[in-house]
């Protein structure tokens, strides 16, 4: 069988909590503040003193724990919890974390954040030695590598397993007795652990939950570390030290909440920076700044106090985004029907804007919104984008499309602006976004991955080495066997 | 009986359309953009050459039309529809509009935006006549007043009808060969008028749907106007000359959606002046300013622009607001754990703060947003109110709690500041509102109602007279018997 | 506007208490064993001393009261209930009953059983006065005739307004300080007094209620009674002496469950007794007698007891019956794919087999019944029916298809057998079915109503006379104009 | 961990077809006449020319597939479904199936009826060996067997697997090219093979589906049979010798519908035998026999006969019962308040009934019902019990309660009698109900297993032996630990 690649990459949010009598609770409050993560499945296993109970279903957050008792059967000091995002497929949620495994004589629970680049070998390898596989997702291969190991320590088979994955990875893990945490050599994932007031340990895939559950940051942890936590408090250790920080760029660029600081830099401020540098290479006449709603706002914020222009509303974005079966027909959408987004004619009318946006991944989205300001009467519109161009697929975890689908992978700059209908368009440049975000000056590409815009993976791609290879010669999109 | 006078006062949304193919679905688009007018039920009447059909229940939009059908079975080429805030309560979905009138020998559909003050005197007098009233709103007694006429021409039943009913008021009636919109004599609540590229005429309360539908704007409905589309056009009459605008001020201050646009005037614009005013009249020193998001983000705006702070994401609001039943405990509450609105450490730390917000009501959420912000770091937190002290009720159409509930109906500005724990506390004056909003210099408070805040109401209050003065002596809430 | 007549008729359960501490709760489990009088809608008007508080919905009772909480908030001690059976349509919620009216001075509610005869003329009578109907059906004129009449004293109102309804109607009614339950002058539905132990009055459609509610019953309620519970007790009235029993004998044969007593006839006993006539009557060789379930399986002992041939169960219903959408295509069902009712071949095989069934409306469900006997091999199939040939519409309150739709309006018993493709058929004679059911030897046609045998109705037509009359002449199913 | 026996247990339904258009279709049909075998959950696995895709959930089959697009999207030529009976669980949805396997190199669907006696050696083996077991039933381990055979022929490995095993199971295992039946060597449940008039063959546990499919019986699977259906037709192999036939007495008893025929025997038949033989064995004067509904209706109709007494409608269940979450209080109960069954007074009124009903778990409903039956005013309650003292539990698949709750496990016919409330009670005597049902009079008991009677259980017990000769000495229910 043939997959597209892009099923394989998802992005999601953990959450994890050690010593609380409502662990499961603010389980479910610090998933709520890390829903933008993943909306497609959400769960939560608790662990009543050595007894592990779960719950999850697909959808967001609110729609898996509908009643009180959803959550309220979920007892226990401790818990584990997990957002999803993932194409809507069959028997979906099968792939639902986090995982609960029963065994006669243990019990696991277990959630994930990333993608593996060796999981179709590992998976082989396994089913060839018996194993079977529930789900479709990577996840569930730690769980058989653990089971399998022939350390006699616990911790030590862990580690073996940690050691046999690749890729980019966040792990959590629950057993009777403890909370392990682990991330890959690179860090490709953000992963932060926080204090709450009553002394309970918390561990988020972004800090903005640490101000929702009211628990202050501790300390990132740091690729290929694996920290323990359990009723004697918490236990930093690591699998191997042959390591290399290289956190996704696009955390900053578009993923985590602004509020958010990953290894000491807050989102919102990165943006805010990658806005002033934006402004600082744009080269342009013109009167107003528009920033895209909502993911583009800081971004906008820091071109209009570079540049001086005035910061205006020209955008709105509709609040009530809930699911609709209602959608405009063909004939409708071509009379200017439309639902999310509209272009307020009385600020942009006559006007020079420069409309600031996050990214530009297949262009379509960009050419609609030029043509709505244009629609309501801008004068020129000048396209800035807070990030370079994408030119290449992620392994690590992140949902980009398959280079086909990357405009940038097959036009020249000059070529997306006129596709998109722009007056110019200006991208920020890679050392310019390395500068604004300003993680580790001493690190390769200050500690980022950049693999997106220049190509440079920082680890082998196993698995996908000669798919992605072979669809760098055809200039087009790629696909796995899996 | 004695209700509270808040279950009384209501606001909501109406859209209508006539001579479109499909017109029930431009509404239900036309709708989605008023759905912050009212999120507790929604509603649509249409009408096939003369047959008219109806759907509405209790929800959202989304949540109305659920299935397909529900859209699909309200065929023909007109259709009006209504988006309702109210206080929820027993038999709701009777409450819920447009109302659908079956008689023997014609049909109506109705649906109404505001607030009548002589609602209880004609109840009172048309079931002595027999009547019988569904409803608990007032909307049904324009019906009643239209079918007891003895006006033999129906525009004049019509007119006569409008004539006895008081207060503020925004009609939208279908007939089976007309669609008639009319506006109270003050024109306390927006209503426009817009043309579609196909040449239908489209009415709504915000000129956002007409973005939303690809309709231009033509003109707002004047004070005592009473405007009737059909077949052959549209055409323009009013039921008295009696009029003097008076538009709701706080549809500029925070009700309406900030790319509408109300007599001439964008409300992101107006916003934005009151914030360069509001920060004109300001006197304190400051580092940055923090919008409360979402509805003060153009007050802060302006604010930044005009003091030439840095205007900052030091407040982030949870964009997943579904409801769920899962909230916190008060002992997670006060362990910090909360849900809709996070401040940002790495933004605000060490910072002297101008949080720009619209107005207060009752302080509760002003004082929470104050601890927020000095929880994380904040090392003053001077509040900026965009609008002046609100002390008195409204009894045309928007739910301004009882001046019990008023915090500044009670407390001095330095009261309210101590309350709120602000380091200062600054609202926009009356004149500079005003101003700033700038509709009319010619009329009294520029065309605007302002009895919030002044308690000079621009008509007689009717029913709520007697009540309402004895409240202003006891300092208290009142109440109205129904 | 022209309507089917079908759409007019309908059956409902009605059920009332009055001092009880539960009452609604003890309302819903009445109206549980009368829900095969109504599936369409249910609803509970409570009482608490004074005040009155509703809920109701489409759908099952389980489905309208699905949590606790659509109960418990019915407080009080006096309730009243109702189950609808219609035909599903438009805002149909609107006419799911008990209605609950609301005036400035009083409160009431108010439920109905049965079909008014001259509802089209008072409906325009009081239209033409000013007055607005809600709902589609008849069940509002008795409210608007009540409010409107002159009478100073409130029953007098009401018999006032009793008088002027004609037709088929079983009336509860709750106001303030009392529960009112009517009958018609000939007394064509059935309704009757239970007590409960604890001393309350209970008032239902048919005396299983009585059975499940813990209540012992106290009489029928008789033709042009009313009766009036209160406090102070029970009082009898009538608001007319012009009256003859005609109760409809449909409910014997085929509406009331086998476990209700209707005017001192056990149902299952008067159907047992029909089949035993029904054997007399029948004049062919058989070896097995087979009942179609669940409706006919009493007629099928009977018949089987007096003819001496074994009873078997040689069709199966399937108990699970929920609504589903998925349904057998033409191709599937035509290659044998069935749903609801299959037969036993090894029942049946070889097999003389005596099909008894209730009645025959259209003709399609026998014919499919005995086409799938003879698949399963038997030898003969005889039809066998406990009533007389159908013949005649209804228009007292019970849903009688039109007479086009009656096979027996247009065809002979043998084309009619012919038809449905049996061997031979046999009819009850409308004597045997008079003597069978027995309720009074003295009164015409035994107190029973058989208009649909013999067309003979008990009471004038008024808005049905003309189009019956034209519709007799056509030999084929007739329209009023509402 | 520690759970009781009873959780084990399950009854099941299953339906396979293959070579049919609509296939998942059938299957759904197939599966709705197997509800009564399993409202718990409900699935379906279609087969699209090798590849498999499944849909399941909890809930009645109707629940399950709500939306056309559930079944529509299970296109393919061959399918299998279940339905399951179960405690509800924790993560329950892991435990409905079919169960979809997707190796890299190959699919299964598979579905089990029965209870494996050895599942808890078997899993902690297999664990050893580092199998994952994903839900808690046993039908996973089959699975683990199969794939980790060392049998280089695929059928080899399904052989090997099918002798691991122990206990009662009915399997249905659908591959990318083939589709497997397979029975136990005792045959414990039910399992037969119909085929369609367009050559299609399907796989049933109760004949009753293939009446509604439009099928024809073709034969019984044998015990220790493993039947493989392809496009190249059927194969009857089997994958030991050493069998003997014991099909579970109680399918003929309660458990299976009255329309089906298991090894040539039809339930209803055998029931109303069963009624017969214990009209002769019956030893007390009566007026009138009442069935329990709806499962003793066929023993009535025979003790009816063989008795000469007549049979009556005394006891009528409510034939709505949905799901409802309002129930009687205890208060109301002691009222008399009851939804589900009631007595009819007409009928039972100074008379001396037999109440036949099919056997006594606990007690406590027959209590409840001779209650019934005494209120209502019956003289003399005499009951009579179509199926020997059952005071053993099952270990092949029924959910028989714990010995504890098996009120003749601990108390004699004397006091059974007694604490039910009845003037005498009768049960049918062993040899009575093995020569009633008259399977096969060569085999012991009649090829029947009647272990629940005697305690001589047809295969050693594995795993629940020692508890199970522990819970013997204590007279009480035993656990087992899993």
């Amino acid at each position: 069988m043939t997959y597209e690649v892009k099923s394989l990459n998802e992005e999601c949010g953990l959450f994890g909590i050690w010593g609380h009598p409502d662990a499961s609770k603010v389980t479910y409050f610090g998933l709520h503040s890390l829903q933008h993560r993943g909306q497609e499945g959400a769960g939560i296993v608790a662990n009543d003193k050595g007894k592990l109970q779960g719950h999850r279903d697909t959808g967001l957050l609110s729609e898996v724990f509908k009643a009180p008792e959803d959550l309220e059967k979920l007892t226990g000091s401790a818990a584990i919890g997990h957002v999803r995002y993932a194409t809507a497929g069959e028997a979906s949620i099968s792939n639902v974390q986090p995982f609960l495994y029963r065994f006669t004589n243990e019990q696991f629970g277990l959630c994930h954040n990333g993608n593996l680049t060796n999981a179709l070998t590992l998976k082989k390898k396994l089913e060839d030695q018996g194993a079977i596989f529930n789900a479709s997702s990577d996840t569930e291969i730690l769980m058989h590598l653990i089971r399998r190991s022939h350390n006699t320590e616990f911790l030590g088979k862990v580690k073996e397993a940690l050691n046999a994955v690749k890729g980019g990875f966040a792990y959590l893990l629950m057993t009777e007795d403890k909370m392990i945490a682990a991330l890959d050599p690179n860090g490709f994932r953000p992963l932060s652990i926080g204090k709450m007031k009553n002394g309970s340990w918390v561990v988020s895939s972004e800090t903005c939950a640490f101000e929702v559950v009211g628990a202050e940051w501790v300390r990132d942890i740091k690729p290929g570390e694996m920290v323990i936590i359990d009723d004697s408090g918490i236990h930093y250790d690591s699998y191997t030290t042959d390591t290399q920080l290289a956190i996704c760029s696009m955390e900053y660029v578009y993923f985590a909440r602004p509020d958010s600081t990953i290894h000491g830099v807050n989102v919102h401020t990165a943006r805010k920076n990658m806005g002033k540098r934006l402004a600082q290479e744009f080269k342009h006449e013109a009167d107003i700044v528009v920033g895209v709603p909502n993911s583009s706002l800081s971004a906008a914020m820091g071109f209009a106090e570079e540049s001086g222009l005035p910061n205006e509303m020209g955008l709105i974005k509709n609040q009530y985004t809930q699911r609709t079966f209602i959608q405009p027909t063909q004939e409708l959408r071509e009379q200017g029907v439309r639902m999310k987004l509209s272009a307020v004619s009385s600020v942009v009318k006559g006007k020079r804007v420069v409309m600031v946006d996050d990214s530009i991944v297949r262009g379509t989205t960009s050419r609609r919104i030029v043509q709505l300001l244009r629609e309501a009467g801008a004068k020129e519109v000048h396209v800035a984008i807070g990030s370079p161009e994408l030119k290449y697929p992620c392994f690590y975890g992140i949902d980009i499309q398959t280079r086909r689908e990357l405009i940038s992978a097959n036009h020249t700059v000059d070529e997306v602006c006129d596709i998109i209908g722009a007056d110019s368009l200006t991208y920020l440049s890679l050392e310019g976004m390395i500068e604004a975000i300003g993680i580790d000056t001493d690190a390769p590409n200050g500690g980022l991955c950049v693999a997106y815009f220049d190509g440079n993976f920082p680890t082998p791609l196993y698995d996908y080495e000669e798919p992605y290879l072979k669809s760098l010669k055809e200039k087009t999109s790629f696909y796995l066997e899996k």
